[in-house]
């Protein structure tokens, strides 16, 4: 058989795929404990749920506009505007709502960018970001901060990677795989260079409300910034994370209207609109605002005491690891290559041998283009937590 | 703002652009009776619906597998099985579920053509079918059988079609727009010449349990023939039709399992699995035979009550049109350009006029590649299809 071109160089989700994986083991009885995974692991809240249900019972399973419901697409732009710098200006047509994140990423980056154009990559990245960029047939080029700096990038090393081909920059912060957290000021010198160079600025917030700063609770996102302060942009964010949703795949994207009109008409061809009691259950969590702030604030509360709890014991117990200290998002980014040499070439076969030697799961940093380095997710229980962190130490 | 070539061709979907406007107008107020629908006009059934609402209860709502839940795609395959004729072996491997038949579409053409690519679109098409080529940057290259004979497509069209670019043809029965049914020779015909010439033919059936037929309650589709008639091949179909189901989002393909990997691949990058209590309440209604096939039972008896109804009254009041008699699915291709003149010039102004002074919507002829005709969808109660032909009429 012969495919097309299109997908010359697609390669399956490696996180999906060790995730997939590591829960197979586990279902054949294997002894796995599975911290690869690129969820919480706490239940969509009851009442969200409830919203769900209600719309189904309410015969709610019908089409709607490709794009969501019109009141789907105005309260995420109202959620956004709460948050947001005095004078942004954003309602239902600033938004369209997708069957995920991935899908408003896909949707931006398959409307802007194709043959010729080059699209910067922060790295480590969220491994799906090349992919989709290749799959608009853009070139993806990788950009990377100073280790010291958590990989967090400077005006300076956007411009060392700057051609005349740049036409856009994918960020994300809180990060994945590292939950490093872009501070406003940072984030506004990288959204100034970008508007600076008329590039397109796809700032990725989907981990916006993990974040863990002692003075910033929810973390800074490019409509923090003024308006004058951004140039072309498109904010993804959606409610998969934030309110442990992710299988309802609800994601939205917050881009100029006429970008927004694109999208959808690309995804109207593709998927049509996302899952519409789904939407429903996401209307839910963007309107209720009261009960989403308690659930926000206890599932945050959950996943910091974890991350306090996985920095101590990777101190007290594997003090030969280097990592970044998160503070965000519920991923730890780990040092292993030290453990590189005659027997272990990369963080694949690091993450390879320690699934099937330890029964503990990770991402191999090569995933996100580090082979250094291998993904810890902290979306665990803390027994799981310790039992893993024993397993490597042992 | 500049956008991608990628998008240069796109039109939104003219379907689903037709119904928004009609059910905008009607919530604005207007008296609309919407005869665009592409979905029925049923509830999704209680037993379907309650085994998403349990779903939801018990906490499917995370990630599944990018392809579907193993055993959902399972399911397809056997249901599949069903009704094939012997020869057939079909398992989880050759099944992707996806957020509609639709991204199943997307996902085999973009997997497999691409520049330089001709596929074939037997006309009149679905409206997404030339669109979805055109992402995938391969040509779509309209083909149609003659009027007289409901314009389904014989082995002589398709070699007068045929280049050495030929690399797919689209095919549709029961036919969205005009309710065509190909026999089981004619079908035959057409997937050896697809066989012969080493095109693969991408069959979508989604229709196929809606079938009015005295011999045959099911249309024919391509599991019916022998594998040795059949090469390369994807089958599209999904829950939504034969289930009510539009807005749930759930489609399959049914392929080569070296193409499903791929087409698995690909979904995983660009919307991970479909919605996980969707992919349950699809799993309930592919494997609950019992109540399944009494509920189609009684919704396609409904469909060919009304199907007689719009066809007698159609005789009766609009004797100056033409239209094709449909087999299946619930459209009627209705020929208008007896009305065209200075002030009407094509479908889409017909269907506008319409919609405007009679308050009916139908979708232009055009969104399907034949400009003469508009479509009526019996997808609707038999008071409001009387009173909008007797608009019609009138």
């Amino acid at each position: 058989m012969t495919y097309s071109e299109n997908i010359s160089t697609l390669q399956p989700s490696a996180t999906m795929a060790v995730s997939s994986l590591a829960k197979r083991l586990a279902a054949e009885g294997r002894d796995i404990i599975n911290l690869s995974a690129g969820e919480p692991d706490f239940d969509t809240p009851d009442w969200i749920a409830e919203a769900g249900i209600r719309a189904i019972r309410e015969g709610r399973t019908r089409y709607t506009p490709a794009s969501g419901l019109p009141e789907v697409r105005a309260a995420a732009a109202q959620d956004a505007l709460t948050r947001a710098h005095a004078g942004w200006e954003l309602d239902a047509g600033n938004v369209v709502v997708s069957a995920g994140a991935k899908q408003s990423l896909f949707n931006a980056c398959f409307a802007l960018f194709g043959p010729g154009d080059d699209v910067l990559v922060a790295a480590p990245y969220w491994t799906s970001y090349p992919e989709i960029v290749g799959l608009a047939r853009a070139r993806p080029v990788v950009v990377s901060g100073a280790e010291a700096e958590d990989f967090r990038l400077t005006p300076a090393e956007l411009d060392a990677a700057r051609t005349p081909a740049t036409r856009g920059l994918i960020l994300c912060s809180p990060s994945n795989p590292t939950g490093t957290v872009y501070s406003l000021e940072e984030l506004a010198a990288v959204a100034g260079w970008a508007r600076r160079h008329d590039v397109w600025l796809i700032s990725d917030e989907i981990y916006r409300r993990i974040c863990f700063l002692p003075d910033r609770p929810i973390a800074p996102g490019i409509l923090d910034l003024a308006p004058s302060e951004v140039g072309p942009f498109v904010l993804v964010d959606g409610v998969s994370k934030t309110f442990a949703m992710t299988g309802w795949r609800i994601g939205y994207a917050i881009s100029p209207a006429d970008l927004a009109a694109k999208a959808g008409a690309l995804q109207s061809q593709i998927t049509s609109n996302p899952s519409t009691p789904a939407q429903l259950a996401a209307l839910a969590a963007l309107t209720e605002r009261e009960q989403a702030e308690a659930t926000v604030h206890n599932m945050v509360a959950a996943f910091h005491r974890r991350r306090d709890l996985v920095v101590r014991l990777l101190e007290e117990k594997l003090p030969g690891y280097s990592f970044l200290r998160p503070e965000g998002a519920f991923y730890l980014f780990l040092r292993v290559d030290s453990d590189y040499g005659a027997d272990i070439s990369g963080s694949s076969e690091w993450c390879s041998r320690v699934l099937e030697e330890k029964g503990v799961a990770l991402v191999p940093g090569s995933a996100f283009g580090d082979d250094r380095y291998a993904r810890l997710s902290y979306a665990a229980s803390d027994r799981e937590i310790e039992e893993a962190i024993d397993r490597l130490a042992s």
